[in-house]
């Protein structure tokens, strides 16, 4: 009988090659497989689904060992996971996870998130995936965030995810995260996003801030809802971002 | 009889301030109200819903007149749009245009296009918005991404659009274009993404090109097979990427 293949699991993040997010997570599936890494070689976070279009990306080998190597990439997370599958890896991967990120990718974030986009581009590109972040700044303790994005890492290894669909888990910082709801995207925005400030030179600056709104804080199925009681949120996304009920109605606008 | 408040219509884009594009929407929509227009000031194509968090943002007044007001941003688009709503408009836009982009953002490039980021954010802040592109690089006569703008723009002022939903617009180059078409996100990806090059210290970098492949050739309802046939196609999109069906379907996964 055959052995079976062991599976290629390519992993990147937003928060730069450097983050701790990023080792607590390849130090959880070390053992798995086969593991390859690119990250952007800084912190990229809010970086969305952007690619770099009018500059050259360079990669750097920073290690291989058996079964690991890891690259930094001067691109976006997007970046990476293109670079990854079309220049680097010798076939598609099983799985691509992108995180751990440090601070919460839930709600509207999901439009936001470097992470979120790197998962959405392997998925794009036909690859099973998953974004897992732990939801909050301040906390460093990945232990939970680990065990839950193992936990679904390896149902997804199993099982599959259909096409054009990825995974945006979220996990609390706390000691002992009550278990997993699967979840939808919380309806809310951020509002008062700006703090005014002046430069050196007494010149006016913005920077970016806000509160996050929560349009639907009694919704027992939204992802804020699941991570306030203490559990993990885990909310299927898909690609095609169509509103399809409006392309009915809006055909009285053809013409 | 009160007379009626002229609209308020903010304008934004991803080729930057100095594009044409932009200043041919200026000029087509000049006098229906008072329009303030905030504009990277330079190109950031690709920007997808990037945010700019880890530096400070500056807004440069370019430009005052009666009913028209330019500022230039070292922002991203959606940037651009939060300032805009939160710290220089006086109250909500009536609507939000995004564009003209130059350059095609029909199927999957809605997730990487800083033009559609846009008018997704101004859609999160609850106003409706429209992203407009001619799908050519080469050709730079607006006329009738103009014209067709200025259609579904009317529409959008005369009837609003339900909350979480945008629209996005494209116009083929051609001279005369047939129709409108309302359409769904073309199912598709980019293939053959890099061209690996050496820079003069004979280092290797990539730059990101590539092929878009058409998942649906025959799928007439898609935006891809509008603009082959001459028509300009317009998609409704939502801002939550929540998968539905598959929520029940990983309930499974719960633990």
């Amino acid at each position: 009988m055959l052995k079976r293949k062991k599976p290629l699991i390519f992993v990147t993040n937003d928060d730069g090659i450097q983050a701790k997010g990023l080792s607590e997570l390849i130090k959880g599936i070390r053992s798995w497989g086969e593991i390859v890494v690119i990250a952007p070689d800084r912190m990229r976070s809010g970086m969305s689904s952007a690619i770099t279009s009018s500059l050259p990306i360079r990669l750097h080998l920073k290690k291989k060992e058996e079964d690991l190597t890891l690259y930094s990439c001067t691109g976006t997370p997007v970046d990476c996971v293109k670079l990854g599958v079309n220049e680097i890896l010798e076939r598609k991967p099983d799985l691509v996870i992108s995180g751990i990120n440090h601070g919460s990718n839930s709600a509207i974030c999901v439009i936001y998130s470097g992470t979120v986009g790197a998962a959405l581009e392997a998925c794009i590109l036909g690859i099973p995936s998953l974004a897992i972040s732990l939801t909050s700044y301040s906390s460093d303790d990945f232990t939970q965030a680990v065990k839950y994005g193992k936990w679904v890492a390896e149902k997804i290894l199993e099982n599959g995810l259909p096409q054009g669909r990825t995974l945006n888990l979220n996990v609390p910082p706390i000691q002992k995260v009550k278990g997993l709801k699967i979840c939808t995207q919380t309806k809310g925005y951020w509002a008062k996003e700006f703090q005014k400030a002046e430069d050196p030179a007494g010149k006016p600056v913005y920077w970016l801030t806000g509160a996050f709104v929560n349009d639907e804080p009694d919704n027992e199925q939204s992802d804020e809802w699941a991570l306030s009681q203490g559990y993990a949120a885990l909310v299927p996304l898909q690609i095609d971002m169509t509103a399809y009920p409006l392309v009915h109605t809006l055909k009285a606008w053809e013409c």
